[in-house]
């Protein structure tokens, strides 16, 4: 059962997912004939992968060592970090999932819409310790920008391995205070390996305060004459908390648009997150009983996300909200950079339409990150004091700027180590070292198909975006080595065909007398060289008259 | 001759390119049979605008005002004022062209790759006044991110008509200093309507200035131990002499790489822009012959654009520059949004060979903006005093910003005009209203194509994009109302149908039985209704097995 890249004592680490990339995280710590997971989450690709809703990890190594599997632990409750859960379950057996908080409610919400697939969830305590065999688990509490986000604490007979999950350190959060103390107290009794959050490794700042967002938050909306629409991200409860203290200290009442805001608010209310008193929420459909400057709307859509209630709003499509002059928005929320033009579209559909329009700016301070920067991953260095040092979550380079802050802070030069997806860290209380790799890889995800895309299908669909299909089809009686009619030419996404008759006619002669030509000196037809000829010939002939080069497609339909 | 949107007297003006996008800039001023364009750019589009590789203006409008025209002014080389010519003019008779300094090479250059369309360019001088008619031009210097820039004044019967060009304000420039007195006497004489640029009207701030982006590049090549590989805009000479002045500065010879690099370096050089004792530029073969610390490389692919230099050199695809330990490339630039992932995907590589990444950061500075912030948008209004106030070169919410900005300044309430492309401005010494609307639109450019791709063909190319296309080709006899043989089933981008077998015999034989059913109920074969049913019945048939939705291309071959 041991696995062959490791030696007897030696603890396994390595991703599935989450090393030069923002999603998908996945980590797994191995020792023995024991295997222990941590986060299992799903990535949003940017435009190059056309058509693909999610990517999820290659699950492969796990199917094949099921039996290890003790575990999987969730960190915190971000679509990164659970949004696999379901395909994963799918492929492994999985004997026991631990999540806390917000998290258990947002992985139940996830799996009623996976009915069928059987599952233990189980809740974790702040305090508590699992031992799950000669591993065992523990947890400290981080800021972040959904409530409940813990680091996770392996131990194993070899030392602790810390993994911090996503955090940034906020000295005046919305919600509880990190748990600085056993942090601390982790690095005072000696840590071998820290896995830390890198995804703002390369802003050299400390992240600003929810505090800050809170006032400013509070100072603008005394200065909104009109409405006060708010958007952020759905799973920001803490924000969402921000807004509701805003509007209370402005006498406003809060109506709330959008299916995920509207399941955040309900879900924050029932926990404890969102207080407010009685009547403060409002239904959506009792806004117009009120004066402008008595309402707050909070929505969807601050990333531009064309169904969210924010882009209707803008695009003068929704049902309820029409801007009316003295309509202030507030974005608080910085737009993912795959989604600056739909963001950047919104707010000019929004000025428009008269609305005033706050983004968030050095000047206006409306949103921070859920991440810390320099300062911050500096700060956790500082108190976890780590032998070794394996940078997690996010894009090379910032894993290699995050690994040379771990040197600059104390870790010892060779005892960093910025791995790919798959490559397994070897560590003893004495050693490391880069082990090999095991399987690893990027599942694409569209519609109900599981991986059954994969790169030839995305490389055809970005050559169908730049310069459409074109299909000719040729009849051929195979007994009479003859082209039967004219071959029809059909295009889409190419040009406008109506337009250039002359274009498809020459096409279709061409095809026409080059395969009758063909056929004769042919022995026996042979479909797939006659297929080459059109698809040569057709990219000739259009490229010299249009300098495209659209997909062709040759069909041959042969009759006998 | 009048345009029948203006009365006698008035001065009409309109964008037929440049409000409510960053691009395509044409500006017109009219005064009865009178009519002057400033600049004549291409708009590089976005990503939702797929296989397109430029957008121009519509140019209906002086088509059919050919008479009128009497010059085309030209503010200064960027693509987005000059790219349109060869366009223009090959629709357009245009009697002059007037350019200065560096814009006229620029032109030219451009002209030689279209051989055959005739101009006439005549280059301005910054102190001359051009008499066309009644309406007469005048110019002052400007400062912006390519040298030669320069700010339009239209002299017309009514009033003083300022176009700013592109600028921005700064004290310490690289090249030569904005005209402040010739503005200034400008506001003095008093301007009727100020046409000014808004790129960067969202930005509180006061542009820093080009000195210290010099000093900040010389002072990190002291501290670089290898080669000093630096990536900007081809067109940005003055950077590329700061880049020249830091190499001498610390003794290192400069290698060029990348086509447009070179021709900027060679016509910088020519016209006195860059200036470098003899020996200072090397052979680019003969970089090796140096130690890492005496080179200095200057590269095109600051917008990791796949072709250039610095992109096939973070690729590992570079003939002549293989990354190695201690160099260090800066990126001075900054990525246009649209850019963000493929700079990033090279930022990555970068790393991975090795290499130290700096990019521009309020740490770093070695970029800065061409375009003016709000507090320099503030000066011009301040110098100029215009009457009327119309934000040009902009997205909907810069515009808006910016008329903000002239009535905080001194425009009265009710005297900005924020406009679409084609809005009319009719002005006189006493008034200015809205007349109404001239053609104004946008036409596509891909290959040789101009404007035979409407949004029918974009529409076509995301769709295929998304979820790729399926083809069935059904072939009938049509005298005896039969399906010969099995339909084929063919597609590209949407699943590998080898492994879908099942699918396509189920599709294959779904259309052949419900098309011969069809057939015979139909008294004469209707082709259009049968391509139809075959699409709606695909449509849900793979619907309803995958949550996809390819294109369906039904293709109906008949026999006699």
């Amino acid at each position: 059962m041991q696995n062959k890249l490791l030696k007897q004592n030696e603890v396994g680490v390595f991703a599935l997912g989450g090393l030069g990339e923002v999603g998908k995280n996945m980590y797994c710590v191995e020792y023995q004939d024991e295997l222990v997971i941590i986060d299992s989450g799903i990535l949003f690709p940017d435009d190059h992968l056309l058509g693909i809703d999610y990517v999820i990890p290659d699950y492969t190594y796990l199917v094949e060592n099921q039996e290890k599997i003790k575990a999987l632990i969730i960190t915190h409750g971000h679509e990164d970090h659970i949004g696999g859960i379901p395909y994963l379950l799918r492929q492994v057996k999985i004997p026991k999932i631990y999540a806390s908080g917000l998290a258990i409610g947002l992985i139940k919400n996830k799996m009623e819409q996976n009915r069928g697939v059987r599952y233990n969830l189980i809740e974790y305590q702040e305090f508590e310790k699992i031992v799950l065999g000669k591993l065992s688990i523990s947890f400290f509490r981080t800021n972040h920008s959904i409530p409940d986000s813990f680091g996770i604490v392996v131990h194993t007979p070899e030392g602790v391995i810390v993994h911090t999950g996503d955090f940034k350190f906020d000295f005046t959060p919305t919600g509880p205070d990190a748990d600085y103390q056993k942090i601390a107290q982790l690095g005072r009794k000696g840590v071998l390996l820290l896995l830390s959050d890198s995804t703002n490794a390369e802003l050299a700042a400390f992240t600003k305060s929810e505090q800050l967002v809170s006032e400013n938050i509070k100072d603008i909306f005394t200065k909104i004459e009109g409405r006060a629409i708010v958007a952020t991200f759905a799973s920001n409860i803490h924000r969402v908390q921000q807004i509701v203290e805003a509007s209370i200290a402005t006498k406003r009442k809060i109506a709330i648009f959008g299916r995920s805001m509207l399941r955040t608010v309900d879900v924050g209310t029932d926990m404890g997150y969102i207080k407010a008193p009685p009547g403060t929420f409002i239904d959506s459909n009792r806004i117009n009983k009120y004066n402008a400057h008595q309402i707050t709307i909070i929505c969807t859509g601050s990333q531009g996300e064309p169904l969210a209630a924010l882009s209707r709003i803008a695009a003068g499509t929704h049902r309820q909200i029409k801007i009316q002059q003295g309509d202030t928005v507030i974005f608080s929320s910085s737009p993912i950079p795959g989604n600056f033009a739909s963001v950047s579209k919104t707010i000019n559909q929004l000025f428009r339409r008269g609305a005033n329009v706050i983004i968030n700016s050095p000047l206006s301070d409306v949103h921070t990150s859920g991440h810390g920067g320099q300062e911050e991953l500096k700060l956790m260095l500082k108190l976890i004091k780590p032998k070794y040092f394996m940078p997690i979550h996010g894009e090379y380079r910032m894993l290699k700027i995050h690994s040379n802050i771990g040197i600059m802070t104390g870790v010892k030069k060779g005892n960093e180590f910025v791995f790919d997806n798959g490559g397994v860290l070897a560590v003893t209380r004495k050693s490391a070292r880069y082990a090999g790799k095991v399987q690893a890889g990027s599942i694409y995800i569209d519609g109900k198909g599981i991986g059954d895309i994969g790169n030839i299908v995305i490389r055809d669909r970005k050559l169908l975006s730049e310069d459409g299909l074109l299909s000719a089809i040729v009849t051929i009686d195979k007994t009479n080595l003859q082209v039967l009619g004219k071959p029809a030419i059909i295009s889409r996404g190419f040009i406008y065909m109506r337009e250039h008759e002359e274009l498809t006619k020459g096409m279709s002669s061409l095809v026409s007398e080059t395969i009758q030509k063909k056929i004769i000196s042919m022995k026996k037809v042979n479909i797939t060289v006659l297929k080459k000829d059109i698809t040569k010939l057709l990219n000739e002939y259009i490229y010299s008259r249009t300098e495209r080069s659209p997909m062709i497609m040759p069909v041959i339909m042969t009759v006998n």
